[in-house]
């Protein structure tokens, strides 16, 4: 298995027979790899190697350490469209995912931007609050959130607590109306630097991009909400009818 | 308006104006934009200027020229969701847009990949047509297109002339079965050198990816369909309601 006179160093050996054995399928994904001295013994390498593999395979996004669980295959975040208008925070509660946001700003912006004004229907003389949001998952950042909130629609919404509940409930209760549809668009984006610096990745690295314009039950615009989703394992799934 | 002092090139000034009236919408999306003549007499820029300044911004699919009918702002190709399971052939006809294809390839290969048997259903001493497409439109490659079809699901489509006619109906045929559902993904991924030669862009750079399964309507698998768009003004588009 192991050439221990050749000149690629042994955790680079290792590293590409545990990537064959994820790619392969032998180890499938989301679940749990063979322990340290598990794998210690079975490649006959020191517990330094064995660490110096995994730790890059986990750089890559192959594997993830789970505090006192071991160490797992990354499994795929798959998004179903189907399930319609629902929060990612949602999605990752559902599916047992530990996940946690950190608030960067909120705040209402001194001057009006006018691509936002005219995407909430409002004028560059109207308010709006930005609130941005980092959202760590596994330990790796995954998404950067920004959510362009229409304060008149949802009076005193800049008072409220964004690191206690998901954003559709405040905004339900502070616009006393319930949250309907929206309209969203994906595309691929290269990383801007604020974002390649947030994920630790290269400018212009691809980047899963959502833009969203979220309505209320009153049919009035609540919010425009721009995404960027660290794209390695990171998929859209949905049905589609031939119609 | 413009520098003739600057030490910025003239032709990278014009960029930068005509650039400002594409983001401002002064020129709105899939507009016409002046003719050479009017732009040279609005700049005061010789001709040689101008013809760099918009060769530059077409390569960085700011505009588009059309043979005969003039300049214009790159439009947005949005693909619904909601329309359902269609081809892109179909979106693009729908939308009057202009396109081609060129066939790449269509052959049985010798030997069977085990990724794709596990896509279709099927072993690896089975057999299936592995179909890859490059889609033009306006004279911009901007799909690459790879249909791995169950042969034994549609008998000899492999002598069907993939040139004159759509994919779903050549399957029809041969299959005697309606293309019924897809499951379909999405992610974005950088650009491997095989992408990055055909869209002219950098390795790396950012493309949406689409991963489709295609079932028929005896529920069969018929075909899984492997798709690289270029990013570039290229959007998904969808409505979610709040269930």
């Amino acid at each position: 298995m192991l050439e221990r006179d050749s000149p690629t160093p042994l955790y680079e050996q290792v590293e590409a027979l545990i990537k064959k054995n994820i790619l392969n399928k032998t180890w499938p994904k989301g679940k749990k790899i063979p322990t340290e001295t598990e794998l210690m013994k079975k490649f006959g390498v020191s517990r330094g190697t064995l660490k110096r593999a995994i730790s890059n395979l986990q750089k890559n996004g192959y594997l993830v350490q789970r505090q006192g669980l071991g160490t797992f295959v990354q499994a795929d975040i798959e998004i179903p469209l189907e399930r319609g208008l629902y929060s990612f925070a949602e999605y990752f509660q559902a599916h047992h995912i530990d996940y946690s946001n950190k608030i960067l700003s909120a705040k209402i912006p001194k001057k009006t931007s006018k691509d936002i004004a005219d995407k909430l229907g409002i004028t560059i003389t109207d308010k709006y609050l930005c609130l941005r949001r980092l959202r760590e998952v596994e330990g790796e950042n995954i998404m950067l959130i920004e959510n362009n909130i229409n304060i008149a629609n949802a009076p005193h919404i800049e008072t409220a607590d964004f690191s206690k509940e998901s954003l559709f409930s405040i905004i339900e209760r502070y616009s006393k109306e319930t949250v309907e549809y929206s309209e969203t668009k994906y595309s691929a984006v290269g990383a801007n630097s604020e974002v390649s610096s947030y994920f630790n990745i290269k400018k212009g690295a691809p980047i899963l991009y959502q833009e969203q314009l979220v309505h209320l039950s009153n049919n009035s615009i609540i919010e425009f909400a721009r995404v960027w989703i660290k794209s390695n394992h990171f998929t859209l799934k949905t049905i589609l009818h031939r119609k």
